[in-house]
């Protein structure tokens, strides 16, 4: 139990009101994703037996989950494919695109700038920021790369509320403390420093270090037990 | 309570035993990079209390996590921290490189084989596999792109274990089936899908639509109410 909390204390340095449970917000971006694709094929209606089906959960949870977006299915038809791609959108604020900076404009930075799979989340990166002087003044994936001083004027005059933080992890603190300044309301957070934000200022981690400590602990301790075996066979 | 358990198993849809407890196994890359700018600074020694301090951390947890390597530290000395560095390289598998292939090289795909924080993690891209006969034969950030077909000789001629996964979701469950039969042992799911292995392949999830969907909630929650709040001044 305690471990389990941990965990989610670990993948969610929050600050503020949760409104909804958070292992069911997770879930809505494959339900969307589930959703979409019935909606290109055609399908009008769905089940949340077919959808429980096909993301192997328990229909029950399917059902509990669903009831977040204020949408009920009615029985024996199911859900409006329609309506409820328009609800789970709704309610993640991915019905209007949603503009964002990106801090960090190295490798990590880039990449993220380059991944088309945002648009599908309603995130519209604008704009990369730097200190690098080769970096400043260029473009990356068709996106202008801009001197990290200009954040706070920029946040201000594009309306940019959500920040994707990509620098280095010594670079970290300093420059999500800019991105307060700068009046940004959300950090998603891809160091894996624990950053310290004022009250307010929602932060998301994506630490993929600790997702690959997990792996990798994992993988080898399956492999020295597999080599344990092998030399117990010998 | 319910939610943080289920939030846990969204997080590590996992098969096989798990050794050490999840939330330690995934502080130890923080400690480790806290380590190795002490090292760079000389510091021989660090006391657990220091550690605490510097990642927001308590120190009868910091003491806890750290028994996992095997390692103790001296009182009213604390640990030597090229020793400690060590002890968490062994612990993870990081003290030698793994070898990783990515299947997948599409955006995200590409946008990992140039990330070289992967380095400091002990993983090492090897090659790259898609089905995209415009990729195929090139190179990205100077790893080779093979045909999917080519997976399971590969995988077997070059001894890799770990596989990296970055198709789309629609591809992802047949990808990661082909993963199980090149002899892969551990799949590093970059995918929304939660994917159905045989047992024994361990599975580690990084997603990152579930990650922007907790944040863009959020962000929409806080956006509306300050608008509340706003209008009600008005």
């Amino acid at each position: 139990m305690t471990v389990h909390m941990e965990l989610s204390h670990d993948n969610h340095d929050v600050t503020g009101p949760v409104r909804a449970p958070l292992p069911t917000v997770r879930r809505l971006p494959a339900y969307l994703g589930l959703l979409r694709k019935y909606a290109v094929e055609g399908a009008l209606t769905i089940s949340s037996a077919s959808i429980a089906a096909e993301l192997g959960l328990e229909p029950i949870q399917v059902r509990k989950d669903l009831q977040i977006t204020g949408l009920s299915g009615q029985p024996g038809v199911g859900f409006s494919v329609e309506a409820l791609i328009d609800a789970i959108e709704l309610f993640l604020g991915w019905d209007n695109a949603t503009d964002a900076f990106i801090v960090g404009a190295g490798n990590l930075g880039s990449a993220l700038a380059g991944y088309d799979g945002f648009a599908l989340y309603g995130l519209n990166i604008v704009a990369l920021f730097d200190n690098d002087p080769a970096k400043v003044g260029t473009e990356i994936h068709g996106r202008p790369v801009f001197h990290i001083d200009r954040l706070i004027d920029l946040a201000w005059r594009m309306h940019v509320h959500l920040g994707i933080l990509a620098v280095s992890s010594t670079a970290a603190q300093q420059a999500a403390d800019l991105m307060a300044d700068a009046g940004l309301q959300a950090v998603w957070n891809f160091t894996p420093v624990q950053l310290k934000m004022t009250d307010g200022i929602i932060v998301e981690k994506v630490d993929l270090a600790a997702s690959l400590a997990v792996l990798s602990n994992r993988l080898a301790t399956a492999i020295k037990d597999k080599r344990g075996v092998h030399n117990a066979d010998e």
